[in-house]
């Protein structure tokens, strides 16, 4: 089951009158390292099959307060793809006294877990069931709030980046996230159905607030976009209409594009 | 020789105090039934072949005046791409009175034509040699003033549109104008390598001012993009780079992707 949760950070000096650390630079990569010390807590070998899995089965990204307390407040937002992990990471975040947690060079004190959408509209659980079950939609409607960005190599080992909300790319990379790690994944047929009709029926119907900008994450800097983006589907087809509407719902989870792990392609349905 | 001029149009109400008309309301269309207006009192033979040819040799743009004067002007960018054209019709534009000129249903008068670089940034002729000569670039940087829009169409009959900047679509449609008008025009091995080369090693290296906007021309809305894209080319071949340049400066006077004759697509290098 899908889980999206917020932590709410805080460096030490918060009520001491000291100064507080600048956000940090590198927030991404820093919040991949403290999700890995988290897991880490847990369970090593965990942690290490994590870190060695070609696909992350977790989704970071930091986010600004929404109310900026001035308390050098960072919040992390989480989402977890894989039924075993949450269980047990909310575990230790509710149980131990987490104060030493490294966030780049400065350690953070977690004050608050934010676990449902009553707690946050960016925290909440669908079932796979439940996301399955999503209304049937004529197109896609996000928001992507962390710059996003396409890996599109190409031959000769020509490493290659879109920064561009292509609706085609959008709607594959969820895709293949779907496929990865639901269950109720479609049968390889009709998700190679699904990526034709994406790629000949799929067009960008609006965009607003497209923004370029280059983010940090893993060991680069990678270009991206950030904004909302209106994607509408040509085809009459329910099977498509229904995918499209598991897709949108599924996005608030998965991410989309490349490097979500670290802090990339955090998008809303809208 | 490629040209571009700006035709200064004012409505016929100036200097009496009446009211003046408002901004047109689908320029594109109404600046192209003008301009055809126009080509028929040069030649009307001449002006049935070119609206009869696929690929317009000329592109028109309405532009909002630099300075508004409060007196209705209108300004028209036009760019001639083929030789023959421009003289006759800079002949009949210097030579005639021409107050009756219709831009929808308004008539206006032509106030100022200006052909020069000295006159406005916006105008200007090359030769094809110097075209041809221009400096190598490791990439485009065109600015988009008038939406863009790339004709993206699928098998099945599937009319698909494409508003956002890919970059090598922005490639592939100055290399395919240069290749219709120019006479300086790549042999076809050379031009099919290059496209090749455009698919595999350009990337988006930034964008700014990004913005989407639906805009009427020919029959029809098109969705399209208006802002300053940075297009960089991984190749290290000075032949890329070579025709890089080109395209860069070639830019000017073609404009980039769909309806350019229609006020799509108006572009400059920086």
């Amino acid at each position: 089951m899908p889980h999206a949760f917020l932590l709410h950070l805080t460096s030490p000096l918060c009520g001491e009158g000291g100064a507080h650390p600048r956000p940090p630079r590198y927030p991404g990569l820093y919040a991949h390292g403290l999700f890995f010390s988290l897991l880490t807590k847990i369970d090593p070998g965990l942690a290490a099959a994590v870190h060695a899995a070609p696909r992350k089965p977790f989704t970071l990204a930091v986010l600004e307060p929404s109310r900026p307390s001035g308390r050098g407040e960072v919040v992390l937002r989480i989402t977890i793809l894989e039924d075993g992990l949450f269980a047990p990471l909310l575990r230790v975040l509710l149980r131990e006294s987490l104060d030493g947690l490294a966030l780049g060079d400065h350690l953070h004190g977690l004050v608050r877990v934010v676990a449902t959408p009553q707690g946050s509209p960016l925290a909440g659980r669908h079932t796979w069931e439940e996301l399955a079950a999503a209304p049937p939609s004529r197109g896609l409607r996000l928001r992507f709030h962390t710059p996003t960005v396409f890996a599109t190599s190409k031959p000769g080992r020509r490493a290659r980046y879109t920064p561009l909300p292509d609706p085609f790319l959008i709607a594959k990379s969820l895709l293949s996230s779907w496929q990865h790690h639901s269950p109720l994944r479609f049968p390889e047929v009709e998700a190679a159905a699904l990526q034709s009709v994406f790629e000949l029926d799929l067009e960008l119907a609006r965009f607003a607030n497209l923004r370029f900008e280059r983010a940090q994450a893993a060991k680069g800097f990678f270009p991206g976009f950030t904004g909302a983006v209106e994607v509408r589907c040509h085809s009459d087809s329910l099977e498509v209409q229904r995918a499209l509407g598991i897709l949108q719902a599924y996005a608030f989870y998965a991410g989309v594009g490349a490097k979500t792990a670290y802090g990339l392609g955090f998008t809303t349905p809208y």
